[in-house]
């Protein structure tokens, strides 16, 4: 098993921020896999969406069960071979898994930044990853790779830094969040601010964390990462418990109750809510669902993404999942449009999945071999020194 | 204008439950319309969704905006024709518009009921409606429709009284629920039920509403309604407010905001949340979710549909609308196979709409043609004495 060795480098510049405000004295957590090879040509940098971090695969040396979450992607012989490429994980600032948060000191105050933490975007994200790999003195990459949120930061990438992006991949994502999307993310924030227990953003000082808000919000957030389909197969209307029923002795009965459980899929979605609650950050939260609600490259040219990847050079594949009503099929087609438009070279692949918008993260043999079959591209091409 | 003059009526002796608990001295609030004929053959049922009533149509006198919720299909001259059929609006009993509820004294105790009040069924609002119906002389229904929850009493009503039934109208309705419909009722409940003034129930007494959570609900429950079509068409990415963009002349800027209303869609639904809270009782909201998750008539015959609607005599008429993605098409559907198997007479109506679930609602010309017709059929049925 691969053994993780998490990283940390501090930024003592200001980060200016799309907001007109900035991020002084930040760190940002990362991890790296493989070797970077003498050209230093065969980087990949892979972003993250909102509950993920910089942990992308192998464990922590004495922790079996901390495996990164895109282990099935990367690693040694995976898809994402690290015996090829030379793999980064960078935590977002704003995030809350080691890299400057909310949950963390603002200089200027010499207090916890809480809601003061300044607004960030996909833009700024992809900004602080590219003064990282300046720090590490890697100009170019390889490809940069993300799925959801994180294929909106490979497809910023492509579009902010042109000349330092070979290939983009992104995965079941999106030019922009539909009102839909963006509605979604609203009441997840409505439930979070409303707690009584978000005293404002403030709760580190209270000493309490708004968790009944973190419930609803991931609860809302698990219902739209599923399709109707997987949920039907996976839940359908089992009951958790049943009590006998004595008039029909081959159907279970309810225990009508309007507030306990009663049914299979409320036990799950109550314990998805309960563990995210555990370990999320509030403020995170409204601050990550606030990146995904802002981005949109194509607004500065009236709607227009084809205008808005003109400048772009690198090669994509794009991946999409049919159950996927998140982020559906067609908005994958509207930026591959957006880039043969532009007469790029684009890839696409639109998978029969079963799971929706989780479909990313897991193991489909068809999904693998496309990403796999990619990034043997790009080894041979290396190689061929392109 | 129609004016519309509300009725109540009492009942005496208790309404068994499915559950096993009863219901006892219980009112129902009801309204009718138009004129019985002498037959008593030209009744009409019309049964209400969650947050519905039994104003149907016309307005209170002197209170112009009490327009009643179906009254573009209900009344003189309109689809479902009041100068033609004698037409029943009954509020259910749990519900909050007059009917007996949680926020009513229990007998029993003296007290308000609260969260005591026993979870009821379809089948039981059913037997309640059939109750209201023998202390008014009415023996068989010429039709029974319903839109939604609406549409499972129609479907319940010709499985638990054959002969009392000789149409059922079933609009955007669904045999029973699948997983995720369970799954969005259950994030709206706990919102409301994790609310601290929701009390465990008793909130009345400590003089509080859950709002907090009643908006949640409602927020969540309204995105389910619409369709990610028309929320694209008639919201989009439109910004409530927007700053100037010193950088980009043409483009609207964003605040950059995690707590306040950015984007047109949140100030909807934000609105929409707040003006349920203002009206709508919590208790009532547990109770008809539940109302939903429970129908499933199919469940005492192994899941067999076809089987739980043998004994049906009832002619039907089923209406979808293509972008209702709460009780799509296909559940529909399911109806119609499983009436078809017993070979009974089934109209269906798929409506290419644009509006989600919130169809059966509005004045699709399609739609509203279709069940002005089936009416039509009813009523020249009816002048042949059949």
């Amino acid at each position: 098993m691969l053994i993780a060795i998490p990283q940390s480098m501090h930024f003592e510049a200001a980060l200016p921020l799309q907001s007109g405000a900035s991020l002084r004295d930040y760190d940002l957590s990362f991890e790296t896999y493989g070797t970077l090879n003498a050209h230093k040509s065969n980087t990949v940098l892979i972003c993250h969406a909102l509950n993920a971090s910089h942990h992308l695969a192998g464990v922590y040396e004495g922790q079996p069960k901390s495996k990164g979450w895109w282990d099935n992607m990367i690693g040694p012989g995976k898809p994402l071979d690290t015996g090829k490429f030379f793999v980064i994980g960078v935590n977002n600032p704003g995030s809350c898994f080691g890299s400057t948060g909310p949950m963390h000191i603002n200089p200027d105050t010499g207090l916890v930044y809480g809601a003061d933490f300044p607004v960030v975007t996909v833009e700024d994200w992809v900004h602080a990853q590219a003064r990282l790999l300046d720090a590490l003195g890697i100009t170019t990459l390889a490809a940069v790779m993300g799925g959801s949120l994180g294929g909106m930061q490979a497809l910023s990438w492509a579009i902010q830094y042109p000349k330092r992006v070979r290939h983009a991949v992104v995965i079941a994502s999106a030019p922009n969040l539909t009102a839909e999307n963006i509605a979604f993310n609203e009441v997840a924030r409505r439930a979070i601010v409303t707690d009584p227990d978000f005293h404002e953003g403030n709760f580190y000082q209270h000493d309490t964390i708004p968790k009944r808000g973190l419930r609803i919000a991931r609860m809302i957030g698990h219902i739209t990462y599923l399709s109707d389909d997987v949920m039907n197969e996976k839940f359908g209307r089992q009951l958790r418990d049943s009590v006998i029923n004595t008039v029909h002795k081959n159907s279970r009965a309810y225990k009508y109750t309007t507030q306990d459980i009663e049914f299979q899929i409320e036990s799950y979605l109550r314990y998805q809510g309960d563990k995210f609650a555990e370990y999320f950050d509030a403020n995170t939260y409204l601050l990550i669902t606030r990146v995904l609600d802002y981005f949109d490259p194509a607004a500065r040219f009236g709607g227009n993404l084809s205008l808005a990847l003109a400048q772009v050079t690198a090669k994509f594949l794009l991946v999409s999942f049919t159950t996927d009503w998140r982020f559906a099929p067609k908005r994958s087609r509207e930026i591959v449009k957006a880039l043969l438009d532009n007469q790029r070279d684009v890839s696409y692949a639109e998978i029969t999945a079963q799971h929706g918008h989780d479909a990313f993260l897991l193991d489909d043999p068809h999904y693998i071999s496309v990403i796999s079959s990619y990034f043997d591209r790009i080894d041979q091409a290396m190689g061929a020194g392109a």
